[in-house]
């Protein structure tokens, strides 16, 4: 029996869960593993607050050094989350030549070369299959499960708290406020929602997801990102009549050698497999040229899954001799900032003769071409009425060209959500 | 650069398309993961015979001795298919320090222990990802993603033939036999379909994938088994109208301290993630206790997305220092030769009175209590009607007790179909 000291940074929910996990399955891990991990520091914030695990006073303190500095300490594990100080006490743990286990995706997305490239430098391992989608082994698959593989498309729903919100408004007509006030009542969206809900939180996982799908380094700042706070149910309701379900897509594509990495809302068919993955849970659809598609769903969140994965993570970074790390890869410099995909295009405008071959004809101006069209319900108080269009696949930057210049000519209010077929 | 001598034992469509995929992702392997493959000799029937890949006649050999003592050869792939003479070869490889990599589940589960056991005696690997589900990573999730969890339950469609078939079947309204021509038709079943379509082949992956779930050996002998033949349009139909839709399910689990193991025709919800499942399609649906419901999609056939999962062991096995393998398991001394779900009892019934209080007073005398009924359709020729049960949760023993005296004393016609609602 091996017994492999590990030190915790941070014991919020998921810190708890990964010590309840431990406690829990101690027997089974020792007997199938042949591993005994022997927890023994915890760095929190308040050494007096109570806890969701039975963790005895004697393990916590609020000094890192006695995490970082401890030489019984073999493998540092760090759910504190935020960028800071995560990000400089795993890289005080990997230059002490500790293994980092890590569930931090703002971490370990804002710092990624630098931490890779310290964990090579001083033989330990980085560890962080819980940073994207919790449970699901969507990390362990990319790096050791396709690895023969040209990945040609990631798309995923990584974002629960989002797709709780857009699972309401689709089933059952309610607005954004009232979905997001809803999941904050149930604990699935925090009390400030920005970073969920205008995308940060999935940008941040899409730039670790691409990264590894294309072995070029997708700075987070380069993933276009737009979040669900405009869309309406009106919105959805029209996109149900087209067959189409709508989610907070994350897609990173490389489509004539560029890579286009964006977070946004989307609609995808209803037959697609991305369709029906409902409430909080999470799915990662991946496009290689000989695995051919496959779709990876599970739990992207909550304190068992998330420490499903850590402790995963945990048991492999124990049990491996020489650990396996990504390369430390350039930045990508192919990064698109055009992409073409069909666009649902809903707008208000006034109902008068002339005015849909106008915005037909602005259309056809920036070689935007129209697939279908609905106008849908009565006139509202100032004359005007919902039109929606669907182009076929079309330039990201001719449709938007073309809706400034009818926001500019005819004042119309627009929404565009792009729809993804494949 | 390490460069790593392998060997193949077959040369089929699984061995050109793996031949195919290292020669296209020589350089990316190369420069990822910094191997190098060295393709030494191949085992084949005929050495005339014109291949998939353009294969130099140089490493190609009838005999088997010059794959499996050829010094130079540290890894042994193996896509000959059966059990014999495959599983004594791959002995033979690991008898002599080789690692084995394999897509063979029949030879894999028949001789699960011995092998594992040869491997470990000799410090060699056994790599088997392919063996299940093609380029799904269910066997590296099992094993390295989920070892923390207790695993209550694995659900799978994991025969793609079956599937294409029961899916003709429901979209189309189309017999067995036309679905089954049509699969043969477009090489998806065997001219002979025996091992697909009466779940020979889902038996030997759910020995092995149960065998991981639960950390005990389960052989194939004790896996229940029963096909797709005996499946009509009418069983399909019914189910469409209760919001069913038929899989042929593999479904391990572990319910009061006894494993289940069967492959059967089953029904799911219409909302549940495998009900959507569609063609050749192959998922598994995972429950474990901190990760909880987790589902695998992607093709579970086919040259390349075999050959994806080929390639990913055997990249893993040429970088691993000291191999990971299962632990030589007891054979489960639980397995459970009764359980309990819903039932779906289909029968073709005299329309007289008193039939009907007959049938439910028997079904009532051997304690299964009835949910729903409906009767449906014209008389017949012999003035009988359709008539649908479905049941409460029940006893398999039971309800087959009730049928089996239906049957006698009624001369009753039945299908019995189970319904997985988790």
């Amino acid at each position: 029996m091996k017994t492999v000291g590990i030190g915790f940074l941070g014991c919020g929910n998921i810190g708890c869960g990964v010590y309840r996990l431990l406690e829990q399955q101690r027997a089974q891990m020792e007997e199938n593993e042949g591993i005994s991990f022997d927890v023994r520091q915890i760095l929190v914030r308040s050494t007096g607050k109570r806890r969701g695990a039975d963790i005895p006073d004697s393990l916590l303190t609020t000094c890192a050094q006695d995490v970082l500095a401890d030489p019984e300490i073999a493998i540092v594990m760090e759910f504190m989350g935020g960028e800071q100080p995560a990000a400089s006490y795993m890289m005080r743990a990997l230059e002490a030549g500790k293994t980092v286990v890590t569930a931090n995706k703002m971490a370990l997305a804002t710092h990624w070369n630098e931490l890779i490239r310290a964990a090579r430098e001083h033989g330990a391992g980085l560890y962080f299959e819980a940073s994207v989608c919790g449970a699901i082994p969507i990390i362990r698959a990319m790096c050791d499960s396709l690895q023969a593989n040209r990945i040609s498309s990631v798309t995923g729903i990584i974002n629960g708290t989002t797709n709780y919100i857009l699972s309401r408004m689709s089933s059952e007509g309610a607005s954004y406020q009232a979905a997001l006030s809803e999941a904050q009542r149930l604990g699935l969206a925090e009390p400030d929602p920005t970073a969920d809900v205008e995308g940060f939180d999935a940008a941040y996982k899409l730039s670790i997801l691409s990264s590894l799908a294309f072995h070029r380094h997708v700075p987070v700042e380069s993933v276009y990102r737009e979040g669900i706070s405009g869309v309406t149910p009106e919105d959805v309701q029209f996109g149900r009549e087209f067959g189409l379900t709508l989610k907070l897509l994350a897609v990173a594509k490389e489509e004539n050698g560029r890579i286009q990495a964006r977070v946004h809302p989307a609609f995808v068919p209803d037959s697609h497999p991305l369709a029906s993955v409902g409430g909080a849970f999470n799915a990662v659809y991946v496009s290689g040229h000989a695995c051919g598609e496959m779709m990876f769903y599970g739990r992207g969140a909550g304190d068992m899954p998330t420490a499903s994965a850590l402790v995963s993570d945990l048991t492999m970074a124990a049990k491996e001799k020489s650990h396996r790390l990504p390369a430390v890869f350039g930045d990508a410099e192919d990064i698109a900032d055009d992409w073409t995909c069909v666009h649902f295009v809903r707008m208000l405008a006034t109902d008068e003769p002339g005015v849909l071959s106008e915005l037909a004809g602005l259309f056809a101006r920036h070689g935007v071409s129209i697939a279908s069209m609905v106008q849908k319900g009565e006139r509202d108080a100032q004359g005007r009425v919902q039109i929606v269009f669907l182009t076929h696949r079309a330039s990201e930057c001719a449709v938007r060209a073309a809706i400034s210049e009818m926001d500019e000519a005819l004042g119309v209010q627009v929404s565009i959500i792009r729809v993804e077929k494949d």
